[in-house]
């Protein structure tokens, strides 16, 4: 393979060349309208029938001829002859020949069988649908390329329409690439990874009105590959190659490309994204996607979304913005657009948003995300507190009742974000996890509503209060107590090493993973090695971080770590043994203001209930015997 | 029966009560995750396995201790052997045991097959993905009551979930009831209705997450749709009637639920969908809605939509609003909930909302409508000119792409919008019917863009042009000529009244159809009375108005007129005979603006266009021959 050098194509140029390039043809089918919803008309529709197709009563009453009423008053009744002068209908029923008004039944006085006495005249068509009144014969009912809501579907058979003429779906051939690629099980082993890119994009096109066909799982070589672009390009309308589009020596879909077809684009200025391959074989569009998660389903987003609303004329419907304030910085690097996962919360009524993960393998931060950040090629990024705009992922209404907790992450706040669903259907709860300092800071600064803290103070040997009283102050706060738990040595099934004590720990050949900076369990840790009078420079990975409990039982159980500290329902999650050293006190850290609301006061009944205090308990390693308690307040 | 009469219960405390006393319970169901788009979780999902399950390479290159290479760089490069101090692994490889960093290939240089040199040292785990990267077994992937999105599902499966706990969808029992309806076909007789209001609830509940059932059409008998309701309560979760809700003598719902079970609700303050029916019929809610499909619509989604709702444990996203300025008063009842179908259009950078036709039977509102305003109980109505919120039923960003056309109308006008659509599928385009003096003023007053014009002037003898003159005062537009069109007497087949004349129709035996005050037909005909020196009052029918070509043609075609005046393709379409009596000049009105902008130019490009001409002759009774002809302009 001779070496190729990604391009640096502008997004908005690479999209362009590939829908003028390589646009879908458009095919017709016709499907009865009964079962069109959500189809894309291909020609215009006319009427065949009116609605209604005759003078039909729009009440329960009699049908007159206006002209016999004139005159009639209280004082002069005007009396009428069934038969003769009247003729009984119902809601619907045709205007027999010779009338041409409906009086109401509540407006006659029945003289006998046959006789009727109305007291003021009738107005000519009055309670009268004319013929054509919803729907005229020969009108257009609707334009072309227009897609069909449930309103469309009433119309079209009220008008006689009962098939209709769609644009077929363009079906979409899925090609996944890898010998580590298996497909999706519950139990995985080392060097295997689940292939689970086909599905979301399956869903994506789905979503966008394609007709996705999975090809199945094709390993890393170039004639498998070639062969298998080959069949796709003849069976479907657009062919999707998942991973290799880089220019690494397996990344094969830019050489299968240029041998079966033309390469269109090699690269565009994005970022994350950048190795994205589109082009032309067998006329089809294909377009080859990166394997990182994050990088595919934008990159799909970017090329298969327009070609698809371009076959469909459809125009783009943008997505909903909001512009809300950074609560952290967020650099670019120029030249690229830059797309930027983002959390959003409405806090105190103004928009804070932060930044997620960058990292483009997290699928995670995907389904975490509220919107998107992007900044454009000449953008250098922003500073916190700057106002900047964000693309909504979630509804807006959705983000406005959404509880943002932060700090330090502990399971039973899973457990708190479960029973808020279901007890509150309308509330939701996002948690993201920077530590109990970033907690604390992110409370002084008005960027959430609650934080988990479990914050050791040496001097007093209390938790979190000391903490909250020097880096809340000029904020009204109130600490609601929220789990008792142990924390210990995470080590693996048995104890190998027999890890009992911090000098166990710091022994040589003994790896240990850390917590982040600012995390309650790093701080322990420091203490604890103080206490013994061991130095951390004795401790072999002092360094290396992890940022939640679960990632420093997932180092361990994965061999990379001897042994963590970290709570009792991570080491049980992963399967892991767990020596308790100390119990602490997890506390939530709420502004006055969110915990005098009604949602605040929800949420502490819900921490004080029953069956919340069971569920966290039951996670064990913890102890819900004072959840809810006011600890300290101002 | 006894006669029974329809409460004015609030809107929100119907709906309140529905759901407090009739919720649906909630059953779960196992799917694959695979099929699990658009579904909700019934319980939080945690993730089964790792992703990764192990440390991987995230590059192609080698694997080495970090620690074997501090103190490299340019001068003195540390040399490597294969096996001892590396190993080669591709991106997803896992680490192998004893490495803890891997240096891309691009920065290695070979020194032969199993030696290898490095210029700088690399740094303990770069480009490496450490276990639980991604999704960490034991975390909580997903809270209860969320909807699958594409995104959730790779999540999902990344954490080794194949099947996912959701919520069965309920299912929804739709009775139609009606002695005079059939299912939809395309010929229909006198007295027949096509039922196709089944079909619109049908495809709401489906895109609401529910899964109807479609009873078939029962006859307006109390036993028979007794028995109906009885055998749907059964077995579905919701029943839905249709029709027969209000207090007539063939309205039976009320009786039928009040037998079966309980009514809840019967009449809601609101205008259009009074006549509502709640109730519980053998522990599942019954919701008897209205005949009228605009009411039927909207009571469906006031009753059913928060029932589901609320099943799934899901807020409702609100729609789209915007503040709009009225371009027409809007007048309302006290006491009740008025809900007015609206257009809206940007001209000029400003949102002007008009009220369509406030007729409860037309399913075309629905489908022509852009958005709803909502007057509550304590409102009178708004005034011209002033600004209302408008709840959107088409997204904001098709709205701003949307070109409003007013005025008089011609068939011409819906071959333009389809071409309009085919040509640039980014725009639209929406025709109201105000007549040509309408058309004018809308253009004076800044409301449209365009307005089909066709006015004659008795005293030049011309078109248009001294209206344009006269009321388009103080503003910059254009006349652009569009079609030559045949006006004539539209009669029945076989004209057998032998109308030719303006004499002939003025004589006594024959029902005229008028159009309405300020088109331009009306005043053609007014021009050809006064002409032959007839009178209006001879003319029986003067003072019935038909608002549109197609309405003064159905009107002939059910019998109820013997003769209107109106233009060949009205009778065409109709199957009606046609004798012309005069060519006019059928003109677009637009703004300056809108002619000078990108959107006017590609109009008047199409208007002049060989396809667009064809097709509009094609419609018979009309010349092309100068379409696009600049009339007039300043």
């Amino acid at each position: 393979m001779r070496t190729i050098y990604l391009e640096d194509t502008p997004l908005p140029e690479a999209q362009r060349t590939l829908v003028e390039r390589a646009a879908l043809p458009r095919r017709t089918e016709t499907v009865p309208t009964r079962e069109a919803l959500g189809r894309v008309t291909a020609e215009p529709v006319y009427a065949v029938v009116s609605m209604p197709n005759y003078h039909a009563s729009a009440m329960d009453g009699v049908a007159v001829a206006a002209s016999s009423t004139y005159g009639a008053d209280e004082s002069r009744p005007v009396r009428l002859r069934r038969g003769a002068d009247y003729d009984v209908v119902d809601t619907g029923d045709p205007i027999p020949a010779g009338r041409d008004a409906v009086i109401m039944i509540e407006h006659i006085h029945q003289v006998d069988d046959d006789t009727i006495e109305i007291m003021e005249p009738a107005a000519p068509w009055q309670h009268i649908r004319p013929i054509g009144e919803d729907v005229v014969a020969g009108e257009m009912i609707l334009p072309p390329y227009h897609k069909l809501r449930p309103v469309d579907l009433g119309a079209l058979l009220a008008g006689g329409v009962t098939t209709v003429p769609v644009l077929m779906r363009p079906t979409a051939a899925i090609i996944p690439t890898g010998t580590e690629l298996i497909e999706p099980r519950d139990t995985v082993e080392r060097g295997e990874i689940i292939e689970f890119n086909g599905t979301v994009f399956s869903a994506y096109l789905t979503e966008w009105g394609a007709e996705p066909m999975y090809m199945g799982i094709v390993k890393d070589d170039y004639d498998a590959i070639k062969r298998k672009v080959l069949e796709a390009a003849e069976t479907a309308d657009v062919v999707i190659l998942n991973a290799g589009s880089s220019a690494g020596t397996e990344d094969f879909t830019v050489h299968v490309v240029s041998e079966l077809g033309e390469v269109l684009t090699h690269g565009v200025a994005t970022r994350p994204g950048k190795p994205v391959v589109t082009g032309i074989v067998n006329g089809k569009p294909i377009i080859g996607l990166p394997g990182y998660p994050v990088s595919a389903y934008l990159a799909l987003e970017w090329f298969a979304k327009p070609l698809i609303e371009s076959y469909y004329g459809l125009a783009p419907i943008p997505r909903e913005t909001i512009k809300a304030t950074l609560g952290r910085r967020v650099v670019s690097v120029m030249g690229a657009d830059d797309f930027v996962r983002m959390n959003v919360g409405r806090v105190d009524g103004t928009y804070v948003a932060n930044p997620l993960t960058r990292a483009a393998g997290v699928t995670m931060s995907m389904v975490r995300a509220d919107g998107l950040l992007r900044i454009p090629p000449s953008g250098m990024g922003y500073e916190q507190g700057d106002e900047v705009e964000i693309e909504l992922y979630r509804p807006r209404s959705h983000i406005d009742h959404t509880l943002v907790v932060t700090g330090s992450h502990d399971l039973s706040l899973d457990v708190l974000s479960a029973h808020l669903r279901k007890r509150h259907p309308g509330r939701f709860m996002v948690s993201s996890h920077v530590g109990s300092m970033g907690g604390l800071l992110a409370i002084q600064k008005g960027e959430a509503h609650a934080a988990g803290v479990h914050l050791f103070d040496e001097a007093s040997g209390e938790y979190n209060v000391p903490f909250v009283e020097k880096f809340a102050k000029g904020r009204d706060v109130v600490l609601v107590h929220l789990v008792y738990r142990q924390q210990g040595w995470i080590v693996p099934k048995g104890n190998p090493l027999g890890i009992r004590s911090v000098h166990d720990v710091a022994r040589a050949g003994v790896t240990y993973i850390n917590r982040q900076r600012g995390a309650g369990t790093r701080l322990l840790f420091d203490y604890l090695l103080k206490q013994e009078g061991c130095d951390r420079a004795e401790v072999y990975g002092y360094e290396r971080e992890a940022v939640s409990h679960l990632g420093v039982a997932a180092a361990v159980a994965g061999g990379s770590a001897d042994v963590g500290l970290g709570i009792y329902s991570a080491a049980a999650a992963m399967g892991l043994d767990f020596v308790p050293i100390a119990e602490e006190r997890y506390d939530l850290l709420m502004s006055r203001r969110f915990f005098d609301s009604v949602e605040g006061n929800d949420l502490l009944e819900l921490i004080r209930s029953d069956s919340f205090r069971s569920d966290v308990e039951a996670l064990g390693g913890c102890s819900c015997r004072e959840s809810g308690r006011i600890v300290y307040e101002k």
